[in-house]
């Protein structure tokens, strides 16, 4: 399929590019060493036949997605064993290339269950279950989220009753909305399964706790009794994975099957409480964490199938009867994608930097040092937010900029974007997650308040509003990072603020929350943004050796940085901090910086090292021979097979002829 | 499946709406008769047996949705002429019954292939297909965008080559970027087809000029010697339509295929120029007019789904251990979703203005007065791009509020946002399309600045800018007008200046137009902004004869004026028109309109008048009982057939096997 030379167009941007691209591979994957693994690993996937003679995806239906990913799955699991892989990022990058924008079948039993009994568990309890688990004859999944209740976790009403007499629990779905729903996995695929319920012993109600609870045979993989378990049905993405639904019929497990490292429940039901019940959440904030890191590497790839294709595509003569233009020469086209360039560049290291956070922080609290967590979970969850929701809205931006071509699944723009998306809702639905991420603000605004001196991120605080920005046309990004410091500021204050307005008129805190909540969200978006710029600037200052590479990064960022103030112009001039002199030397900034990243913007997407197998996109191609490759597609079309449809005979031959019989006057036209 | 009551809550939130909203169907549909007959028609197709009979969409393959949807539009298609039925909105409101969401095997037929004949075709030619057309004979498609050439329709590389000795057409695809590529129904369904290509003869290049090629025998549905043609391979959605490729291999065409009303060619190949050749995009103009109308219904759809889920939906509790809220109640969720409602309405009443004015215009176009074309011809392409992002946008932002089970298919959200982005493309993609609003409006701003008069829209043109706006707490209609107008036409003046400022630099006019396409879009953006609040508060004025009806849809209008300036701030307050102080009060006053709508929310949706088979969606059924709907959706799953699915013994059970055997120290975790 491939022609063996690379289209001029891209060719010529290649040379004219002012860095050379493996010098910010190198920034990206931390270092020539891991560079170089990663290439062998990719290609050690992309040249394994076993792999190589998948059938194209977009031809298979809903059960065959769920078969041919259980089978990449199962020997994928296989050859990383064989090649000894254990470090996450290298087992990443090798099935990436085999399995690109497939979600492992045992994507939950890895990065969920297990993680959960080794956070949860006892040791003996982890004595029990992880051996079993990581030779495969347990596989788990996490069921938390019920058809009726979602983020709020205290209101589940799946039940656990201990029961003292035979020292068990009893696991009970008292209700419809209680079925368990949506875990992936949970269908088809995991025989166990992690299940959050109310804890009732004693009478009481103990609060949300996790049991390990067994669904179905071991030996022939059978639903056990009273558990009633399945797959919820297509969505807008992830066909391959069997996200489940669970109605449980008063199945009872061993007292051992809590999770008691934390919070215990005696042999005579007597319960104990945890010293910390943030730790219930330990694993919802590495995966937050990780989201930022998929929302950087999907718009990355979006933006690489974007840049290539509008270097290639050429429309509409520039002089009359002259060559058409390259596409990625119009004004507006490097307006819909350089922003989005930039952005997964900063969400990039923003999303490094919170996994390197994560696991400094994760250490601490193995040693019982808890002081970062709510930090921690502030920002994990704002950023999760932020990040999902920017790459959301700006992978599409990239699609439609590819027109008509771009709405192809040949592109590869749906796949990524259907599975990105519901990083918006799952782990955390994002309006929820900004507004955990402003209570934690207004807690530190408070103790900024009351004279306490705040570390890191949230010292802005501490400081008193400046009344004016000294932004001029150099574009300095400390003096741009200054606004969107004021802005989080002035925002949080201002939040804060009604806040404290409407509970001194009366109402209750909810209340209160409540109707300040638009202005919650704006607040923690604005220190999102204004954090996600720090790191993309800490990067630039410390991070790139490379002197070219960090010229043309620091453009980048300072278009990240610029477009930010514009897109959002409002909030940076309502006090007046942005003058109207600088909003109008802002827009026409930005626009030189455009022109100024042009001649780079192919360099800037060469340099995320994705490989053909992983884009799978026809106008995103290394070669650039994207218009062979769109009609190769078109050819392998499954209502190509035969020249003459079924339907024509079933449906279209019997309708003309009992047309052309009747001979109507005028005909119904639909 | 249906519960027989309805949701309690919903039936509360019906009970408290302020008006009747039978009174907004009726200003809808214009009119009682009109909703009458609707209904009536509506009711006929849900009651229809055949179509009831319809397998779930979500489990059909790409190859049974294609035969599925012919299999309903012939059926359609004999059923409307049965009936009688021949007014376009009725034929409308039936199919859209039974075929919600589903397009019309034979659309490009009707919308297309018949209207370009009888827009462009001689009273001869008219007579030589139009009656083969209505009575499906011939079914045709119009191929014009080519696999390297979309929106610049002067790059088309398709020859019509004249040959007078056999007086015949030579039409041929010389090049691979030159086959036709996208057109609906091209694929399979079509045997004719109005191919768009270079018109050669007597040496000359004639410009584009529309033939008409026969593709498929008539007798057996074959492909023609010569014609290679196939559907393109799947979609983000359309998944039932055949999108077509075509390669014309030198196929000779007699000299009446070419449609002559306005261009000739003589028997000796001599070429008549036609008087005005703008007259070749009649029908796009027309088809643009229609998706701003698209826009609205399906942005309708989705807010319906929405606001009626997010009354029933509860989520957290508002005091401790008191009842969980419902999720309409939470200021962010109205944030998220009342501003789409109030586009929808906006959209709405735009469309069908500019239907109106179409309509007008041609029958004076049939006169022979092209007077208005410019001026229709601009507004339309810029608000077929205004309306399609809009909606695109929000129909998103509808389904992430629905959390979790937005994302499931159960939702209906994703069939109607694949059926409804693409319209950001196609027809025009919009970048393109707001570029040629703007230069409709750089030629306005000239005659202006020249003393001329302007009419209707653009006399705004006309006035000097005032230096502050008027708007106060009140919110008064004219005031927040206004500021939308003096917003267009200072980003129209300031575009202008930009484009005139770089040609007096010594730039070409296409230079200096690319330089400043980013100021052009967003000054045509102003001005259709401007133009869609002021349909909606003309309706208001004369077209709502209920009071009650009319106050609740004034506050209506009011969030869509309110919003719009606090979602685009910085450009009305970047040169002083509005003042910090009123942006202060416009923030505030944005969050008093959300609480002034939440208890008409459900009744404005309601007015829709959307009937359950049409939205199909488990969320937003009118009896609100969506829990039950899910769990229902979910048990049809297809891989619930089998409790144990076959990938188990394919892959799980193998693998499970050997794990056991190997015993490993650490296995492998994907």
């Amino acid at each position: 399929m491939a022609s063996p030379t690379v289209n001029p167009d891209l060719a010529r941007e290649r040379k004219r590019a002012t860095f050379d691209p493996i010098q910010l591979t190198y920034v990206l994957y931390n270092g020539p060493e891991r560079v170089r693994r990663k290439r062998y690993l990719q290609s050690l996937a992309i040249n394994d036949p076993v792999i190589a003679n998948s059938p194209d995806w977009h031809t298979l239906s809903r059960e065959q997605k769920y078969e041919e990913v259980m089978r990449k799955t199962v020997y994928y699991t296989n050859r990383v064993q064989e090649l000894g892989l254990t470090n996450p990022e290298e087992i990443f990058s090798y099935r990436e290339a085999g399995m690109a924008h497939e979600n492992s079948a045992f994507g939950l039993h890895s990065s969920m269950f297990i993680p959960t009994i080794e956070k949860m568990g006892t040791e003996e309890q982890k004595q029990a279950w992880i051996p079993r688990s990581l030779r495969y004859e347990v596989i788990g999944t996490y069921a938390q989220t019920e058809l009726g209740h979602g983020t709020f976790v205290r209101g589940l009403e799946t039940t656990a009753t201990y029961d003292p007499k035979s020292k068990e629990f009893v696991i009970n779905s008292p209700t419809l909305t209680s079925t368990k729903f949506w875990p992936g996995a949970l269908g088809k695929t995991s025989n166990y399964c992690v299940v959050m319920a109310q804890l009732l012993t004693q009478g009481q109600n103990c609060g949300i706790q996790a049991f390990i609870v067994p669904l179905r045979r071991l030996d022939n993989h059978q639903a056990l009794p009273g558990v009633t378990v399945g797959d919820i049905g297509t969505k807008f993405g992830y066909e391959s994975i069997d996200n489940g639904f669970l109605k449980l019929n008063h199945v009872r497990v061993p007292r051992m099957n809590m999770l008691m490292r934390y919070a215990k429940v005696l042999e005579d039901g007597t319960f104990i409480k945890p010293d910390n019940d943030k730790l219930v959440y330990g694993s919802m904030v590495f995966i937050r964490s990780v989201i930022t890191n998929d929302a950087a590497r999907s718009l990355g790839q979006a933006c690489t199938i974007a840049i290539r294709y509008s270097a290639v595509r050429r429309q509409t003569e520039v002089s009359p009867k002259g060559e058409e233009a390259q596409v990625l020469d119009y004004q507006t086209q490097q307006h819909r994608v350089f922003p989005a360039l930039a952005t997964s560049y900063a969400l990039w290291f923003a999303g490094r930097y919170m996994v390197d956070v994560y696991l400094r922080v994760t250490e601490q609290i193995e040693k019982g040092a808890l002081e970062e967590l709510p930090q921690l979970h502030g920002l994990s969850s704002g950023l999760k937010a932020f990040s999902s929701w920017a790459a959301s809205r700006m992978l599409e931006e990239c699609r439609m900029s590819c027109g008509g071509h771009g709405y192809s699944n040949a592109s590869g723009f749906s796949k990524i974007y259907v599975d990105l998306t519901p990083a918006c809702t799952y782990e955390g639905e994002n309006m929820v997650m900004m507004l955990q991420s402003a209570r934690f603000l207004l807690k530190c605004f408070a103790q900024a308040k009351s004279g306490a001196k705040l570390p890191g991120l949230v010292s802005c605080l501490n400081r008193p509003l400046r009344g004016s920005s000294s932004i001029d046309s150099r574009l300095e990004l400390t003096a741009l990072f200054d606004a969107y410091e004021h802005r989080a500021v002035r925002l949080i204050t201002e939040a804060a603020g009604r806040v404290q307005g409407l509970v001194t008129s009366g109402k209750t805190g909810q209340q209160a929350s409540n109707q300040a909540s638009v202005q919650l969200v704006a607040a923690a978006n604005a220190f999102c943004h204004a954090f996600v710029l720090k790191t993309f600037m800490d990067k630039l200052s410390v991070g790139v050796s490379d002197a070219a590479a960090r010229s043309a990064l620091n453009t980048l960022c300072q278009l990240y940085a610029v477009y930010g103030i514009v897109d959002n112009l409002g909030e940076f001039m309502i006090d007046g901090y942005v003058s109207s002199k600088q909003a109008t030397m802002l827009n026409q900034r930005l626009l030189d910086l455009l022109a100024e990243i042009r001649p780079n913007a192919v360099a800037f997407v060469d340099a995320f090292d994705t490989p053909d197998n992983v884009l799978k996109s026809a106008l995103g191609r290394f070669d650039g021979n994207v218009y062979e490759a769109i009609f190769e597609y078109a050819k392998n079309s499954k209502l190509n097979e035969k020249d003459v449809a079924d339907a024509y005979h079933k449906h279209m031959k019997p309708f003309m002829d009992e047309m052309k019989l009747k001979a109507p006057r005028v005909a119904a036209r639909l």
